[in-house]
């Protein structure tokens, strides 16, 4: 990798952070967030202003630009990566150490007194401007919102914003038709004695719609707002997607309906000024609901008074509640990614010693499985294949420069998921294609006790994920291990595969409740630094619980694993598990062989089941 | 219990609402918190505001009293008692309740427009003022401190503010001198850029002077406030306490010190007129250290631009960590104090069949044996002392009228604590003077493998203590049980059995990190309503836990009984234990056999050591 040149790119900005024509008086910094204008985790490569004015193309940083400086913000993930992606323009800010300074307050240290810090008001969220433009305005300086994207007027050959087709989804995918959603969105407002609801964040567009996209790459969302009020349905959006007979048919675009759910198509770019309208027009207590997240133009055409805004919207909380028809489809989902994966680890394992597969052909190949499957759209996320020390980068993708060849001496970390028209799926599992050392197998067995104790929780109605996250790390802990990372995060039904508002992870607390339906993953892990990577993943739906009592009539709620994969029982020291833990394994097993085992035959992949009945092969007596 | 009659109070009290000697505008509404200017959890008599008011004495409340209503806010464990002892002038606000109001919102919905708020500012901490005035000014209403406490100007019959003598500590108890302990406060407030250091609960202001004292009720505090800067020491403080040559002589008072650590004595009073001095004289960059839940008094005392405000202080941190004198001295105590609950327990085996031991009778009998011990002070926190249906009231605490009687055939809970000069105590055992039913023993087993996977948890260095709550619930949990309190909180050394800034709760995730040498209480437990409540409460001192691997160097922790009094083992359904369990149980009954029983050896206490022997018999293998 060698750094972006940046000399020219920084020299144009700053001319533009003065001039008349882009900004109404000159901005003495300009900051350069990393999301788009729904704050989505993925975006678009038009949206990839801060990777164009820095080279550092991570999925996370900052960049502020200011007379003298350039300055990156990001977090221990990225520290080598956008070392070797910055030229010397750049100052590395790295999050999470002592001596960091916040973005505001690095500001501060280096502003002639009274600037203005510029930005877009459609890139930050509405919350963390109140927090800067707080700390900005008592040291003396604005944060002031600039209208045109300053990096867009000097991105001469910035690609254009996709427009792809939209996929329509019929009940038997959705389980409920985007009016019944609506109607169920606007109970909700009721209750909260609120008349207009806007949704900014794409996902929540496409599953309000039940339609799907592909602007934006694993990812099945399109550029979107809608505004909902109790009488009227507004989305905005751009393109000649209206024009398909399919979507027109499946909104009911031409069909007599009752006016509450007559579907009004404005242009993606008139969302602000609908909004101001809808602001300017607002009578006492109409109030208006938007998520905190959402920007701060949008976010401002409220006039405060009449702003609800909460951390979770409605619409994230019900879309987190898979109902049968979803929990269905990522059931057949995950069988047939089993299928997949089935083949593939059949196929390395027959390849691997032959010394002719990279961690680029691996990945190749399991999207090649993938894409056999029915429904196939897309991977879900960019796979994650590394083998020996690459294993330990935790978000490695493999690249020419490091692709690495499998090999019997070292363990394989495969991290990966598809987009099936039916479900998402995210799986990870830890292989060895040799004979494992003691010290792996130690190291896996209480990465799998993790997994397991998370698994196999019984735990209360209304527990909070986070609660459930040092069950996953117990077993490591004993032994003074750990890993840095959460335990689990929520997965969309066909649609992004990290979505909350539950998740399992020490870091988060502002996680809803756990109910029956919602679907998380439950990934522990543990990684030695230059040797190698261990993951255990399972996506799992959370279910009602059996139990011999009930306290307070509350109910209990677990686990019911939705992957069905084998996990490489050569990996695991069986005297390690307790009989419990040996119990969960061979059970999983052999619901891997009965689900999975039946699809295979089906599909006529005989081989492939062949491996699957040895790979689930009864544990070994716990001695 | 007989409500309290409050019609004139109240109506006497509406009447200074509206005089112009007491208020500067009449106030529509006037708050009385429960706290006190230290916001203490424990207060004196003469604080006691709220049930002087209402009649409602339970430790958590809030009233509120409008020229026509009079409402109190208390939470889940109170709402029974604050009904029975309020008359009907009183509306209940029950807190937790989804219907109930917030304080803020209730003003709002009963106050007449641009209304006066008003409350002491000294009782009101910042925090909570600044979120309170927010909403009501927001609602076009005004909160307004009113300086002369409304209460204390109808209190005709007011208990004085206590001013007891002082205690003195040596090294031998503290450790550290008090001029030690401010050289290492004055480096925190030279790293963070602070000049001045404002103490305000009582427990820091003992703990930084290595002092004690009596004022408040199981409390080894006194009233006193500090103002630390980088060269002088104050001490505000009432009444002949200097006067005693003792004291004198600790603090050096007489003597020709180094200037910083000369001590200006002032009255209590003067706080706020030294604290705006200070506040109207410091130079830009000066900044002023305080709790974020000091009084707003004392906060608006030094302007905004001036104050730097942190949830713990420096003190609340440095005193959390025991060093070794005080560690050591924790541990005598607990011996001590061990050596009373056998004596208690072995007195209560023999009596209990008889039929004459009471909740008050044994709660006494526990409080003479422990006074029995040298350097004991005082109890810690009232004796909860229960029986059978009382046992699930979780702060129970007995009075004549729901005094009940030991028997044969009921559970007993004993949750109690002393003060002893070289340390706190608070343990919980739960005694069957019978034969238990297998119920009983199940539930019991349940709560002793959470209290056990607490006790002997291994965890990293910076862990948080909430994220160790989860252990102490998952026997429970996987049977449908559960109980609605924390696990664990922090314990002064001769100081509140109550402290931050650690703890064990799924409550709290502002909590410090763990790290050796804090003592917290590890006390899981299980309440059937009606029938039994059963808690097992240990002290435990955080300890560095030898681990086989050490991940990225961290180090890691374990905790260390430091309670050592036998759990009853009838009471243990030994299948129900896994092997682990079973040694830990039979290694901390060894602990309390040798360590506890050498001491009742050397006490001459030949009975009570024959009980303890008994107690501590090595459990039947699993079978």
């Amino acid at each position: 990798m060698s750094p972006k040149i940046t000399t020219e790119l920084l020299k144009h900005l700053r001319q533009v952070m003065k001039n008349p024509r882009y900004v109404q008086e000159p901005v003495q910094a300009y900051i350069v967030p990393s999301g788009d204008a729904h704050q989505s985790e993925y975006i678009a490569p038009c949206d990839c202003r801060r990777a164009f004015i820095s080279g550092f193309d991570g999925s996370a940083g900052t960049a502020i630009v200011t007379e003298q400086h350039a300055a990156m913000w990001t977090d221990g993930r990225y520290f080598l990566q956008a070392a070797h992606q910055m030229d010397s323009n750049w100052t590395l800010m790295k999050m999470g150490l002592k001596d960091t300074p916040t973005q505001e307050d690095w500001l501060v240290s280096v502003l002639p007194e009274g600037s203005k810090v510029g930005v877009d008001p459609f890139i930050i969220p509405a919350d963390q401007w109140k927090r800067m433009s707080k700390v900005l305005r008592s040291a003396g300086h604005d944060l002031v919102p600039v209208k045109e994207n300053l990096i867009d007027t000097i991105w001469t050959d910035c690609p254009q914003r996709p427009c792809k087709p939209l996929i329509t989804l019929d009940l038997s995918y959705t389980g409920v038709s985007w009016r019944d959603k609506i109607v169920a969105l606007r109970s909700k407002m009721a209750e909260r004695k609120v008349m207009w609801f806007v949704v900014t964040a794409l996902d929540e567009v496409a599953w309000l719609f039940n339609l799907r996209g592909s602007d934006v790459e694993y990812n099945p969302v399109f550029f979107a707002y809608a505004v909902i009020g109790m009488n009227t349905i507004r989305l905005f959006i751009d393109g000649d997607r209206m024009m398909d007979p399919a979507v027109r048919e499946h909104l009911q675009l031409d069909s007599t309906l009752e006016p509450e759910f007559k579907i009004q198509v404005l242009p993606y770019g008139s969302i602000l000024s609908e909004l101001q309208a809808v602001g300017a027009g607002l009578s006492p207590k109409e109030k208006v609901w938007l998520s905190d997240k959402a920007s701060y133009a949008l976010t401002e055409a409220i006039p405060k008074a009449y702003r609800y805004l909460t951390p979770y919207t409605p619409i994230c909380i019900a879309k987190a509640v898979k109902n049968p028809a979803e929990t269905e489809g990522m059931r057949r989902a995950h069988i047939k990614d089993a299928v997949a994966l089935c083949e593939l680890f059949n196929w390395l394992e027959k390849e691997v010693p032959k010394g002719t597969v990279t961690e680029i052909v691996a990945a190749d190949k399991a999207e090649e499985f993938r894409s056999q499957q029915k429904d196939f759209v897309e991977l879900s996320f960019a796979t994650i294949s590394s083998t020996g020390p690459n294993g330990a980068i935790i978000h490695y993708k493999p690249v020419p420069e490091t692709n690495r060849t499998l090999s019997v001496n070292e363990i394989y970390l495969l991290d990966s998921g598809a987009q099936y028209k039916d479900g998402t799926t995210d799986v990870t599992r830890t292989m060895h294609f040799g004979t494992p050392s003691a010290y792996e197998k130690e190291c896996f067995t209480y990465v799998l006790k993790g997994h397991i104790a998370v698994s196999a929780a019984i735990f209360p109605n209304g527990t909070k994920g986070h609660l459930l996250d040092s069950f996953a790390r117990s077993a490591l802990w004993d032994c003074g291990l750990d890993y840095l990372h959460g335990t689990g995060h929520g997965v969309g039904s066909f649609l992004n595969v990290h979505e909350g508002p539950c998740g399992i992870s020490y870091k988060t607390f502002a996680d809803e409740p756990l109910e029956a339906g919602m679907i998380v993953t439950d990934e522990p892990g543990y990684y030695e630094d230059g040797s190698f990577g261990i993951r255990i993943e399972n996506v799992v739906l959370v279910i009602p619980a059996e139990t011999k009592y009930n306290f307070k009539n509350r109910g209990s709620l677990t686990f019911e694993p939705l992957t069905l994969v084998p996990i490489q029982t050569k990996m695991i020291d069986v005297n390690l598990l307790t009989e419990k833990e040996r119990n969960w394994v061979n059970e999983y097993h052999q619901q891997c062989r009965e689900v999975v085992g039946a699809e295979l035959e089906r599909q006529g992949r005989h081989e492939a089941l062949r491996w699957l009945l040895r790979e689930t092969e009864p544990l070994a007596p716990v001695q």
